[in-house]
């Protein structure tokens, strides 16, 4: 029988309720639906016990996990599945990087930091990584900030013999997803594309920081789907009775034989801190496994969950 | 310079109309818009005369080509560029095989025979690609009925040197192509299906005849999408005022990470004959290469255009 | 305190059991969403009691009237509210008008018969009339089958001081409602309809029943649409995991100024027994308020629920 | 036969292109399609004759009508119908109020101006009606301005026996014209609405002005469509190709009988500035015809055209 990884998470937003009530759900029922990768080098989705965890927010520091995860802002719903106390009490997250050692201290035992916070705070992102690598502990970056980019770093994960899987967390269905896939097969098929437009409505927290910042998200978006200047994303419409859903509309308008018209319009829904815990559960196996097998730096075969990779340009 | 190619039609439908328009429409504009594969073997879409046309309705035997094409049933659109008369007179098709001899006559000087006649007359399929085999001219099945599965049929064509592709078009991007991708997108990405279904709307005459006789046509279609049971297809609604276009309405119910549901919704919109067209003009441009170069039977590279190629069945 | 409907029911299918799976849900929770009417005369929706239910099925017949109305086919949810066993054990229905006195007996003690069974029997629906005639029991018949058209029956009910409702429920909220209200609004604002289509999917065993005799409910539809000729209607489709959703695709091609294009497109998705619950609560409410205040043969307070009113076409 | 109406316009952008095209194409026509009243008191859509035009742009000053209306960032098409130089010479707008004196003198013979120029810039719409009072025209405002909601100035044309119609133009056909078309068929229903959003996408040059000017007409359509809450709107999206374009995804979701959920999905494609010509059309009639009835002031019969009539909030 394989150990289960040891699991230490900064910040018990949305994503961290749906990894941390997904892995219950599904050691409780057994199934293995919407799984990805149900098995990991022997590791299953429910082989995670996580034993730390650390928040800002006074409505969740202090509290049993379990708990925490249903402090608002928060709104991903509660799964029909028994989530006994997690026994770990959430932990103060640090300020700045006078608190590495505290911090490193706390993450004694685990084995993967899985860094889930907002996005937008690179020294915080960066003083956690630190704080890990001081610890031994593989450290997975799902946010936009640069932390696997940052080349000296890296350089010292690989040295250690610690991980670094990072930056920026691919969702496992989302609006980009599904739309890149649509523009690949109207080029695929021979079809021209004429325009193409994305409209994204959300509920979250997280949806809500994209707003405020809408700029560099949005660049990325646009990056991902070709430069070909003919894909507009309307502005982020955050919409709080959405709660953790995502409505995503795609219109694609293309020419085909003759110049004849081809329009495909799609109107997805997600939930969206379900698309990520889907894509963590993979970096939180891939990391573990790695440190187990003493190989440092970034893996490869994490490549396809991330959208930022070591080598991209931050 | 490269000769430009030979091409015979059977059928003076939609299909035909689209075709020989979309020749025209790109001779006359240089546009490469919409084309799967501007050139093949230095054969450009434009490279193709029409030296025969068959058809069975009073309304277009006797009339020039350039004609023929706009008489109803016919509900393509006229294209907005010039049309000069074709100088081919529409012959009558043959009814039974004793008119083999004289369709094989009538293709004299042809290089490829395009059968694009209604689907459901295996006989008259048949005995066209007899006709064809005689006169030495590559055969094009775009319908559903069976001639290059037919083993021994295939045999000759092999023996005489004479290509032969088919069976049944794979339209360049229609409902079965759209619905395909979204599918395994939903599989490669670790969902779970729940459910999926397709409602197909169209106004042309071949759409009336799959409405007359939907059971072949859903069956291949349900095939096509993988025998999980969980896809449906509603009846096919034919609908006169689409004219040629397609409407398809596609949903999908899928689950991913702790069952949390995944919707997308799909409305798409083409024009029918444009679909067949856009691969009309490469198995067209295939078969004169194969033919050119003493190849006959089924040239492999036909097989990505074609729904039935030999070894499926029946 | 007014004194509560006593309430008979024919047909124990989904519609039954969204009627009084709701009545037991408003009961327990005092919420008042959804409902057209609260109260009518002092009469609230929970202000009902079924003192007789009749059906034909084996899998019924016998049992407690809140158990069967969960057997299959019956697909409608069961709803989160407490239902205790009802008192009433579902009787078997009549087969021919031979047994109408034994039901009339069994109606003694009765204000309203529901007849909710399926359509397309319509000896059957006006052996259950007789027998609500005979025992004074006022009759609501939710069905296409003429009864309320039927001259001589209505009379009766007249002289006998009987309320007589029919025929032919209008949802609460359905295709035809929100089609018709677009088409009106098209037309109000000056538009003029190009065309229209509507798609109707579902999964419940009466719309089984309407995919395998669509003639006769398709055309009524359409004549609820105008007969402008321009408003078509695709297949009925049954697809059974769409359990009690009716899901509807409705397109509308108009013109404006100028005769420039206005599309519009809809999705509707909605409970098909809730729709006929939501208005056989007003029915049979409207009934018993006339059968208390002695006014016989067809209210005209009931003209807006129903499609086929007395004096309308059979 | 009646005299056509003698039309000054202050802007020529996309509006005033539809109008005069429209105008145009009804004349070589005939058409009555799209038209919410052929006829008002015997004036037809074709009964008017434009005199006169301002514009503020060099690309359009000094030239004719029928040129300028097709000059950028004009993007409404090009309408497939005869369109001779309208002997209009488009003069240079008034910047401020010292020019009053030059556009009354230019507005000598004309019986309505019909103000359609960008919203925001209310002293100029309050000089230009100051001019039209001068020259005792008729004075049409469609735009959001306050100019019919001022009441000092509404006493005078009162005084003056010269029309004033406005403020801000309800489009014919639109999104605030179908959401809340189906938000009271929710209502009507008896259906409780839970929520409901607004997508709206366009390209024209005035939906660019109100997504940099977003706050005033996102309030006015929220106002529009009920003081609610449960009514949200996506920021508005300029898309450049959609040019004279307008999308719109609306959504509803609601619950029926016994709390069980209804959706609804609509997506809406419009020319926006065809909305404007079909009801402007209205205007200028209504305001011709009280003009030439000596009625002056705010015409009751224009109040189903405006937005904010007199007396409705500034």
């Amino acid at each position: 029988m394989i150990d289960s990884v040891r699991l230490a998470v900064v910040g018990v937003g949305n994503n961290t309720s749906a990894l941390v009530q997904g892995i219950a759900f599904y050691r409780n029922t057994g199934s293995l639906v919407g799984l990805h990768r149900p098995e990991i080098a022997g590791l299953g989705v429910s082989d995670i016990d996580v034993v730390a965890a650390f928040a800002m927010s006074d409505r969740k520091v202090g509290k049993d996990l379990h708990e925490a995860i249903f402090m608002p802002p928060n709104n991903f719903p509660r799964l029909d599945t028994e989530l006994p106390p997690a026994g770990v009490t959430v932990r103060r997250g640090l300020v700045d990087s006078t608190e590495v050692e505290r911090v490193a201290h706390a993450l004694e035992g685990a084995e993967v930091l899985l860094y889930s916070a907002p996005s937008g705070r690179p020294d915080t992102a960066r003083a956690y990584a630190e704080a890990a690598l001081t610890a031994g502990v593989a450290f997975v970056n799902t946010t936009s900030d640069p932390v696997a980019r940052h080349e000296s770093l890296l350089a010292r994960f690989e040295e250690a013999r610690v991980p670094l899987l990072g930056d920026d967390l691919a969702s496992q269905f989302g609006t980009s997803v599904l739309h890149h896939a649509l523009l690949r097969l109207i080029e695929e098929r021979g079809l021209t594309l004429g325009s193409s437009y994305q409209v994204n409505l959300g509920g979250t927290e997280d949806f809500r920081n994209l707003v405020e910042n809408p700029n560099t998200k949005k660049q990325s978006k646009l990056n991902a789907l070709g430069s070909s200047g003919k894909v507009q994303m309307a502005p982020l419409a955050y919409m709080p009775h959405l709660r953790s859903h995502k409505i995503a509309h795609l219109n694609i308008e293309a020419q085909g034989w003759a110049e004849t018209a081809v329009s495909v319009e799609v109107r997805l829904q997600v939930h969206d801190p379900s698309g990520a815990a889907g894509v963590n559960i993979d970096l939180i196996r891939l990391a573990a496994i790695a440190l187990r097998s003493g190989r440092g730096g970034y893996p490869a075969e994490a490549a396809s969950l991330l959208k930022s990779p070591p080598g991209t340009a931050i």
